[in-house]
């Protein structure tokens, strides 16, 4: 959608719908890359509201100036398999850290030593969740190379997100080279080349830090991006059981942010998920609107093979288009790769569809396979709903791993992650030493 | 709601409904003041799901236990009116901070130094908005003494807010404690005697610190207490003007956390917000449903007075039922002041009512006053409601500073606020010196 023009003395009804797509569209066009709408008289976001909305024509991230600094306190890597230590996300040697302010823009992004960040007991983050992040993998190739797994969606995902959460924006290039520069130098002792098919978990984040209690938009940010480790979650023994959410809690609504990887999609659902998990299901199956329209499954985009009424077989998942969901960058990676390698034996469906239709499909034995997928759960066979007092078991195909067609994507996506087979979508890092 | 004890052998329908409900339960009554259900057999999410929930005996806050460290640098106290330096909100010389572990509980009070926290870039606070606050003001009497109002009010929904986003559970009496015993040091320097009338904001602040990036209830939180200045926004020139909230954002939504002060119903609402503000805006007025039903008024509560069909004057606010919004001190406290001293002139009516049913009003001739009522803005007069296209005026009253029932319930919270009346809700502070 174009920026729309709005003369402060005019207001109109039709104008008065999009407050947040408008403000979205102004953030996205004032930073400017494309030769856009830059004229403060007709964006009103921009520079007359003073508080903290990005201007143009201030520094961009430039990840070609990134300063390094090392550290001379390396640590252990840690055996295969040990991801946290006292309860402690492992972290490689070092992170990238970028500031941003309202006035100047991004300053110089600096590699540095993996530590503490210092914020004021007021920053905008501690109060009021302007946070995002994103999450995606590096893989150590059987080839002996490294890899990242479609870095430029992430990065374009992560822009998305901030604007969202009213941060800055940022050239999503810039932050891909930033993701390369940390694997550069981190990867070839944290991921070494005797581990192939291991991987390491890069997390980019920004939060906003102006040190100020009043509920507005920061116009002091921190983009950082770290590299940790996390277990092997694609192969729960038995599968992935999963329980449908509760009345009295909905994930994400229409007209809400359930697209973006902010943080407050996050620590609201913890509590459904505990309960969920004390009653021995691994993750709760989110159910929209008083239909149950099935949308994410935990943190992770979630999918059914079946036989339609009609007899056809068909990968069905809900659609991105009303917002509910996130636009995964796995989802997306195994939607083309069906469409392209299995399109005459399998029909990609993304619409709605209910709890109801997936117990019928049961009840009528067309219910072939379902998974979870994501960049933290990989491709993940659910072989459990749990739905009001109901149990709908799925078939976990002849090893007991997964469905054919789960096992069948699951290979294909490795195959690219793992570079046991040569494809654009696996970016090499031009690792130091 | 009782704890419902769910054998894990037995799922029945009604027990799925209920994941979050219960799991707040559960939290609740494992913390134990009462002597309630701390029998593992019958808690589920007590001890044997090891991801944070908090247990019985462990250590509760202990604000008599209050250690002292002052600062060697002191701060001047910034001139009236000012209340931020550089963009970063003035705090005053010291902050409360204590400690929580899921293994140990509450670490002991230490009022220190006031200054930045130091958090690992892996903290949970950081990622999944596992925060939240309160809000509430210290008020300098005009007969000297100095006051918080219903502090215990606060608490408690501190208590709510911490248990709904994971966080731990605590004594809110504790907490009352930490507030008065942080005002007793700062309060004589910071609100001095010769300044009646003014105020300062404290900010009880609870944040998950567990360096982790698994998406789980946080093992590691950090509650801290900090007082700070802020603005007079009660009174502005010409009253507050709301625009309706766009049919692209909604606030919150049944089954959401609106009644929490959880960071998650902020940072997602600031765009949309800073979009009416370019627009010549103070505040959304946030509809919810198809029906438009007004709720909130920014992050305060929002009034509308009219006479009604039958010619009846009412006080008309959204209800706390359906959990949507947030149970305000300020709102509570002048339903019940209005219900005590002008329940033969007006009446007091919580019910959903539609923006539809406010311009309805107005074009009868029937809508008096609104205004917005919070910690922050106080009783601030409404004066336009801007909805898709259309402005809705209200009466300002003779003064132009508000109508008359707007003005005297301002002057009654007011007058105990600062003294000018005893009353039970006016907490006195017993300062050092």
């Amino acid at each position: 959608m174009a920026p729309v023009a709005v003369p402060s003395t005019v207001h109109d009804g039709e104008q008065d719908l999009d407050l947040t797509s408008s403000a979205i569209d102004h953030r996205l066009t004032e930073n400017d890359h494309t030769g856009g709408n830059t004229n403060g008289q007709t964006t009103l976001s921009s520079n007359e509201n003073g508080n903290g909305v990005s201007q143009p024509n201030l520094h961009e991230i430039n990840a070609s100036k990134i300063t390094y600094t090392f550290t001379k306190e390396p640590r252990d890597v840690p055996p295969p398999g040990v991801h946290s230590i006292d309860g402690a996300t492992v972290a490689t040697d070092h992170m990238i850290t970028v500031k941003w302010t309202a006035k100047s823009g991004w300053q110089t992004p600096e590699l540095k030593p993996y530590g503490p960040l210092s914020l004021m007991p007021t920053a905008s983050v501690l109060h009021y969740a302007t946070e995002c992040f994103e999450g995606l993998k590096a893989y150590r190739g059987f080839d002996g190379k490294l890899r990242l797994f479609r870095p430029d969606c992430n990065a374009a995902r992560f822009l998305s997100s901030s604007v969202r959460i009213s941060l800055p924006t940022f050239e999503p290039a810039e932050v891909e080279k930033l993701l390369l520069a940390l694997m550069a130098v981190d990867g070839p002792k944290w991921l070494p080349r005797d581990r192939p098919g291991s991987f390491i978990y890069l997390r980019p984040t920004l939060i906003g830090t102006q040190s100020q209690l009043g509920v507005q938009a920061p116009t002091e940010a921190l983009l950082y991006i770290i590299a940790t480790f996390m277990p092997i979650l694609h192969s729960p023994a038995g599968g992935m059981k999963l329980h449908t959410s509760p009345d009295d809690m909905v994930r994400a609504w229409v007209g809400g942010f359930g697209y973006a990887k902010v943080g407050a999609n996050y620590g609201p659902s913890l509590l459904a998920t505990q309960e969920a998990r004390a009653r021995g299901f691994g993750q709760i199956l989110w159910l929209y609107g008083s239909q149950g329209y099935c949308t994410e499954a935990g943190a992770s985009n979630f999918f059914v093979i079946w036989k339609s009424k009609e007899g056809k077989t068909q990968l069905v998942t809900a659609p991105l288009d009303d917002r509910l969901i996130l636009d995964g960058v796995t989802r997306r990676s195994l939607l083309q790769i069906i469409r392209e390698r299995l399109s005459d034996e399998i029909e990609v469906v993304e619409r709605k569809y209910t709890i109801q239709e997936v117990i019928e499909a049961n009840e009528e034995g067309r219910l072939l396979e379902s998974f979870a997928a994501g960049t933290a759960y990989f491709v993940c066979p659910v072989s459990l709903i749990h739905h009001r007092g109901q149990d709908v078991q799925i078939p976990m195909g002849k090893t007991g791993e997964g469905g054919p067609y789960t096992l069948q994507v699951k290979k294909w996506l490795g195959d690219i992650m793992y570079g046991n087979v040569d494809h654009p979508w696996g970016v090499v890092v031009q690792e130091e030493h």
